[in-house]
């Protein structure tokens, strides 16, 4: 065992074992929050801490230390239903359960939520319309229905447009099953559906029979940044699907919420489509966790971030903006004067401060997450400072 | 931190660190192969170690202080290449992919393999045919065609005849695509297909040009109980699908292998099923380390269990039987003399040998794995033989 | 030919027009129904007249001139829309809806019926099962469970014992949609289910909510032998099959009837699987037709067949039969003293009357359909007594 | 009505045969081709002559008349295996088979060509996208990609830039299977592609082993105004569906002409999705039978109309212009001195000649096809300038 590894071991398990994140914070000097590896590193990409192997058995291994953690047998039991239940108080829905994958978690609730009907309503720019291999269409028989291409979402008027517009373009109607609407939208830079038009889609599709899945893979990232409580979004429509690995540090797993009837359906689904692993406690054990506080931690991540963006623009060396409607991601141009590419460079050998590298124009994006937290204020401001001079043509 | 696990980790991770199980087991004085928790615990149930979470992250910790795990990502690179590169080597195929459950690896090996056929033969035992919900039928449109309903087995004869037998009983056909063997069945107590059988099946399928796939869940107990390699019985088939979490201890997952242009179309179909995780290392990681040596220590079980039960049946108290074809699962009857339901309770309490509950007729069976290593053979014929004394009526 | 029928006939015709076939009608004054062809030409197989295209034309052209014939436009009014009519007053049923066969007929409803569930209960002899080519599994995902293999029908009882001893054979259940029966079974010699059976199987269906479809592509023929009324038998299923061409002669075409929440989603499925035809009326304005009677015409035909067999009984030289629960079909064998072949080549030389040819045993079987009306008792029975007496060895 | 189709119909009918529909014949001397109704009326609407039931029987009763009509078996023999025959000899296909419906013949020539791939390029406002109640995707699994919204056809270079853009747009790919291009487009008034687009396309599929699919229901109308025969059309294909009942007169039917290994693959679907019909010459005969000439009375009915909408243009009176691009769709607009609808009822009640009503405008189309060859062109001019002059304002 390396140095390393033991000494974070000793942190997590030894005589002074620190519950969960405050303590460590409070002890460990610099640290707002414990970072996982041995020597903090600040990233500003990626929605959370990434995990390596090493990290992942570590923060286990603690988890585990505090409390015994109770395994699942095909995803019933101990943490995987543990899991299940602080989802539903997050969500306020009847019922949530777990699956491996996002991609599965999405079009389960859109099968079941559009029954013998074919047609599908989703953003041009989502996920399942893009990323997710027309599994909608190969799988599931599905007939997605792309709204507001290069755009962040679709309006109510959109969306009613293209329903009645339909009655128009075919003879023979194949039946509206469902809307699903990611929420923020990875593709469009973490950008958000505003709440306001949520709810106006929310209140045409109940007028019409029409269900609302909502594809929430990061909506922790829309309700800290909007400060809409995800229970608010979630009663807008009848499923909800959250990752359990793009902020939360579990290896994979997503959640699926919502009415009892739509849920109970879920099981056979999983098992049919082989989803159903043997253990499912690696990954619902660590999310489990690491829901504990999220909520606090990235308010204090965007309090950091912002705090920490308007001292650097006054600088004028670089200018963090802001996108309308975004999340955690940041837009960053460094000044001429500046070698921006060096600058990332001794971001990260000098402070372990990790940044995209950016491009032949200077820019690149900061991607806020809870690393920012691992240090003060201070630290990362005068890193920046410093390592912009230095980087000075 | 309870001392339990303080022990074991120090054990893993200190001072005398014990690289794998050989130096393990020469220091560890009675064990014959290292357990995974603080005390050996001899479990006559189950095809392997079975962990608790608290087990499996000290094993995962002691793999990594060997050698850092290197992570997947959506199953591709780190252990998951590692792996199914290690069962190339194997099964002797061409490729080997991951997958997160053996229903999908059956399910999929069938659908690939049949193409646009809809008929797919198997045993009225089998996993697929029984276990899997249907998926066949409702996910992936095939007709399974169960022979040798209550046999371990259909013969090669049987299946030709099956097969000429259609011509007379339809008049439209739908193509006949593969046939699936599971080898050994779980259902019929782990019984086995003969190779002389499985030959003969494998020539007849290829003289009509249908393809075969092998469900080897559990194929490491049927190569260690019969002699054949794993390769052997490979060869003999177009696919061929592993357990991991079986008796190579991994929280889940699933190995199919076969000619390239076959595992070529799985990644496509694990994702739009669903079962493309972002993480698979934590199962796959496990798996890889415990490969290592499975071979020799089923062996070592074999010959460990065979002196025991020799030396158990001489005391007239017990009969250990075999099953004609059988594997690791061996019929046992107490005496009418022993309470067996007293000696059980014992053998736990006294020993920490754990085998079923007899039934009303004193009957229970013995599973044997590897932990039957985790004690030399007096220690457990010792146990035995004083907790049947005192089991007397 | 009734007074009726020859004049429309002759005002269909024209005055001087008189081709080929009329003359035969005007002469043959004995017949006691009207033959489609010139000369009547009896037939003992086939459960109907079956049309050449030239009778075929001719028919349509006597039905027009009776009444314009109403076309259909993709099966939507005309003369469908009003045979859908004549089979809910014939079934007693909400709604009835016409397929462009009978394996679309049987498919549809039963995956209409059976929903989200994967098992459906069948006769391991019936249609479903054995002659649409898989359809249930590859096209509809469902899978079919076989039940009474090589009898005519299954009983409540095996149904119920087969549903509880899935508990048992399952871990994964994936649910019971629906049962089938088909009624009489073309595969056990037209052989009827009995109607306490069907009764019982009903009663124990509705107490598990399990939806019941009967495939009645032969119904009439159950109805007309066994006396009990299509509207009873309708009135133990959800949905009723009953096909167009095999005895009311029409070109091809199906009937389902049922409750109007299941057809009414009928119309979706036809146009997504390619049955929406452009127009229909060529077999819906012949089988509307010829229902007409149709139950009094069949009633004729066995009280003629079992006086005619009767008396041919009494000469010794044949011997006709009834199947046990049998409809139509009578199994024959000539006696030891009659070349068989010999008899059966007269018959039709002679005497236009058609058997099937008698095989090795001399032994062959009569189907009984209403062509038996196109001679009155006497030329019939004269006709088996001479040409028996002349192949006399 | 040419010599030859006198003389035929004459053979056909009889000397004494005059049935009701015959006078009218006989009489209008002027008919260049035989009206199947007793009075002759054209029609400018429709592609063809479209039957009443009278009309249809009369038809089929003049060709069985000429030479006996042979039936089919399940659409095996007989009048289908005929016209199959004549389809491959029309397209220069290996093999034609007969379906029920176009849809059908579209969806089976799309699923069996894309094989295991899902993305199918379309048209936007073809028949297959818009008109098949998404068929493609709840049926067949595949993912319709729609382009050249709002136009006849996409270009090569519009197909390749959308299948280049898929690298960028999407993470997962899941293949392209075939392109399907519908020809000419009925949605844009019967618009071509142009033979050169054509020619392009098939090249870049060929070149990327993308399967290409001719939806030629009315390619007939295409061949006939381009002057590009079907042979050549068909042979920039893999696949090629013609419709028999939008020219051909058929009641229904369609015919899809292929390779051998695609076309050998269509029975058992066409069984498996319920469109296998008992019978089937009803409609495949009549289609045979107008089959022949059609080619000619398509040119005939070009010229006939050309030089009438020449006259009649020259009046002033009427606007007849011509689609870029167009076959056999017109659009109309008479001049402001002349009341539209009252010229159409005159043209109706004085002259059996029938054309759309026109709109407030004193817009509407003519729809070209054979029946303005039942009277020569002095007639119809006649008729027009009569009728114009009458319903002057």
């Amino acid at each position: 065992m390396s140095s390393v590894n033991r000494r974070n071991f000793l942190k997590a398990s030894g005589v002074a074992i620190l519950p969960a994140f405050v303590p460590a914070i409070a002890t460990a000097s610099n640290n707002r929050t414990e970072s996982p590896a041995d020597e903090p590193i600040i990233k500003f990409f990626y929605d959370g801490e990434d995990f390596t192997p090493s990290m992942y058995i570590n923060e286990l291994q603690k988890i585990n230390s505090k409390e015994n953690i109770k395994r699942d047998f095909y995803g019933q039991g101990g943490a995987v239903t543990a899991l299940e239940k602080k989802f539903t108080e997050i969500t306020g829905k009847e019922k949530a359960i777990y699956m491996p994958t996002g991609t599965m978690a999405n079009q389960f609730a859109i099968a079941v939520l559009s029954g013998n009907n074919t047609k599908v309503f989703v953003q041009d720019e989502s996920h399942v319309y893009r990323d997710e291999a027309d599994a909608a269409q190969s799988v599931f028989q599905k007939r997605l229905m792309p709204l507001a291409k290069g755009k962040t979402y679709f309006t109510a008027a959109d969306l009613e447009k293209a329903v009645d517009g339909l009655k128009g373009e075919e003879v023979f109607s194949s039946g509206i099953g469902a809307v699903s609407i990611e929420n923020p939208v990875r593709r469009m830079n973490g950008c958000m559906v505003p709440l306001e038009e949520i709810k106006k889609i929310s209140a045409y599709c109940r007028s019409k029979q029409i269900k609302l899945h909502l594809d929430g893979a990061r909506i922790f990232m829309a309700s800290a940044w909007s400060g809409v409580s995800i229970k608010e979004y979630a009663s807008y429509f009848d499923t909800v699907y959250i990752s359990l690995y793009k902020y939360l540090g579990a290896a994979g797993g997503a959640i699926l919420c919502g009415d009892k009837t739509v849920i109970d359906q879920m099981p056979h689904l999983i098992k049919i489509h082989g989803g159903n692993m043997f253990g499912n406690w690696t990954s619902a054990a660590m999310a489990l966790h690491r829901l504990e506080g999220i909520e606090t931690r990235l308010k204090e991540s965007i309090k950091q971030a912002t705090t920490l963006f308007d001292v650097l623009n006054k600088t004028k060396l670089i200018n963090i903006s802001t996108l309308d409607g975004g999340t955690n991601i940041y837009p960053v141009e460094f000044s001429k004067e500046v070698d921006g590419k060096k600058a990332q460079e001794l971001l990260d050998k000098q402070y372990k401060i990790r940044i995209g590298p950016p491009n032949d124009k200077n820019q690149t994006q900061f991607t806020v997450n809870e690393t920012i937290l691992y240090r003060d204020a201070a630290y990362i401001t005068d890193a920046f400072k410093e390592v912009m001079a230095a980087a000075k043509r």
